[in-house]
């Protein structure tokens, strides 16, 4: 066991190292690029071209890693051939153009698929045999979403959490908690550091504020689902209505750009990361967290590259603010359960939510955190933003007639 | 799924406020018990008599609840008759008892054992069918569990974690959590307080304390191994030795009285929280723990009541501070340390375990505490103190020989 131990502490905090690394590369590149899109605003107008070159280069290049995420999971329950190293490459590239010019995303992919291509650069070298090949990818996922987000027992238990709804195995959760937990000090080592979001003060657990966060708990895993569905929707149709693929983020930028084109919508183009610490702090129109999902959806259906986790997290807390001013609850509070209550629907990952909540607003929020991510992953369907998700059970228990099965 | 919903919140919050009024019951006769105990010392001396009634009593009434947590574990993944109501009176005179006059045992299988008990109440009250009665079975657990030590989310994860080493199934997500913690409220709402333990202060994170982290999670899994097998190793010796059952918790108290005529040995006697408090504020002898070993090996395999997880605390908090003497390390940061990871290796219970350093000792121990219970799990073997524990998957990934097999 010591062997073992020893093994794993060495492969994962390697995977760690590169995997917290390319997340600072992500972090810093991502800060400059919405920086100069800020400066620049001009640049919108360039979005549909550079969804073209996004599109062009992954059809001349990145034809063996486009699955993305899905690739990732596909790889760890099916094992078929070697994760391509172009996919840490190309994903970052991608994203930052995305970004640079004003498509709404998000980062986790990224951070994700880079963790998950570094890993198997590793596995490569170290010449490891399939079962430990497929702990070595889940240890990536979770190093590279630990460290994007700044979030290591989230993380951790996200890589374990994440490849099938209703089951969890624990085979690879020592190296998921090492590389985790080692890629996260790697951004901050290098100085780069994650936003801050202040919850100042839990109420206290009473009946009101119980059924308020299971109401909102209902109302976040339905909005998860429709995230879910209608990216999946979206992008079948573009798929068949646009049949060159490097034209499909083109067209996706060209209908990005003309909604940008109405009033007030400014906000809901790139990360966004301003919005969700306003939606911690004042009320927010009502409808914001509709936007985003329409700039969201639009974007990421139509092949621009990011990730779906910090798009759900503002969808979140802008649908927890605008839940608080009609259920009169407080709006931090809110604003924190939809952050990640949203993402537990859309992930079909309750426990790495929670976590995350204790992980960024404080251990108080963690009891009514609980209870959203739990009636958000409950009332999001068995489906979810991964369709490589496998389901391992029902999550009424009982029978469901699609277990083991893909979800597709 | 608001039918769902609607069914399982009222199901779960009767069984979490029945297993919390029972834990706050247990609490404050526990309180009661010590300070007599404490007030008489001379109860000790009755300690073979008490353990021969509480042989007899469970002789004569309580041979069907005599499996106690493990009956539960076993109800659960193959149903075959009513957990007894019994089961709950018996267990909680039982563990007063044991208390009362010296025992060293804990609350947690009491809590636990009241927890299903009620919860197979509302279970033949409402009709459930098996399946329903299994996942409320689940709930009861996590409810016993939170109620007892005022730490709602690990409660309701280890009410998921504990039935199989190596898997986590979410069909009983919703019940677990409600339960746990509707539970958790009731004990405050009657004025009885859990226990504070302070770590003032968590080092920043380095190699260092990484590397000290990982040792004494080595080590904190031994330990947890060693105790879980002298107990059952002990129990099974003393069933062969001593044929007439109320005659081996009567030996087990001589035993237990003529170790405490030892000078010093008197703090290993009963629950030992001021011992526990103190491993978190000074250095203590560096054989506390293994001297908190022996006693509660000896009262709980001869057949006293109570359980194991206070004691675990307990045997974690002093190996944790002597473990800090012989490594340099802050005392406060291993004695929580040690705390949550030897009950995460002899429970196999790795994420509730670090789910519970967070919730009792706040969120900058989190990552030290994952390491260390993750790694306690790793080395605790494929066994525990909860005999009807299943294997889900091997430990380190790849083969079992043992998979799906009962691991007593």
């Amino acid at each position: 066991m010591l062997v073992y131990l020893a093994r794993w502490l060495i492969l994962a905090s390697v995977v760690g190292a590169l995997a917290g690394l390319a997340s600072a590369v992500l972090l810093l590149s991502l800060e400059w690029a919405t920086d100069t899109r800020n400066a620049h605003r001009w640049l919108l107008w360039l979005l549909p071209l550079a969804g073209f070159a996004v599109g062009l280069i992954y059809h001349l290049l990145g034809k063996s890693v486009e699955g993305g995420n899905n690739l990732l999971i596909d790889e760890i329950h099916d094992p078929q051939r070697i994760v391509p190293k172009r996919m840490a490459p190309l994903i970052l590239l991608g994203t930052v153009i995305t970004h640079l010019f004003g498509g709404s995303a998000g980062r986790e992919g990224t951070a994700v698929q880079m963790g998950g291509a570094l890993a198997d650069m590793v596995t490569r070298i170290g010449r490891l045999g399939p079962d430990e090949r497929r702990i070595l990818l889940m240890a990536g996922i979770s190093a590279g979403f630990a460290s994007v987000f700044g979030t290591p027992l989230a993380g951790a238990v996200f890589g374990l959490e994440v490849l099938a709804i209703g089951r969890l195995r624990y085979d690879a959760i020592l190296p998921c908690f090492i590389a985790a937990i080692i890629s996260d000090q790697v951004p901050a080592l290098l100085g780069v550091h994650h936003t801050h979001y202040a919850i100042p003060l839990v109420p206290h657990f009473s009946i009101g504020i119980f059924a308020a966060t299971l109401a909102a708990g209902i109302v976040f895993g339905l909005v998860g689902m429709v995230f879910a569905q209608a990216t999946h929707g979206l992008s079948r149709l573009v798929k068949c209505l646009v049949k060159f693929p490097p034209l499909r983020p083109f067209v996706g930028g060209v209908a990005v750009l003309l909604l940008a084109l109405l009033p007030g919508t400014d906000k809901y183009l790139g990360l966004g990361i301003p919005t969700i610490v306003e939606a911690f702090e004042k009320p927010l129109p009502l409808y914001d967290f509709a936007g985003k999902i329409v700039f969201t959806v639009v974007t990421l259906a139509s092949g621009f590259k990011g990730g779906e986790v910090t798009p759900l997290f503002y969808i979140g807390a802008t649908l927890g603010n605008a839940l608080a001013q009609l259920l009169a609850m407080p709006i931090p509070v809110l604003a924190g359960l939809g952050f990640v209550a949203v993402f537990a629907g859309a992930a079909n990952t309750p426990i790495a939510s929670t976590i995350m909540a204790i992980e960024l607003f404080g251990p108080e929020i963690g009891v009514l955190a609980g209870i959203a991510c739990v009636v958000s992953y409950l009332f999001s369907g068995h489906t979810g933003i991964y369709h490589a998700q496998r389901i391992g059970h029902g999550k009424r228990g009982g029978k469901t007639d699609k277990t083991d099965s893909g979800i597709g």
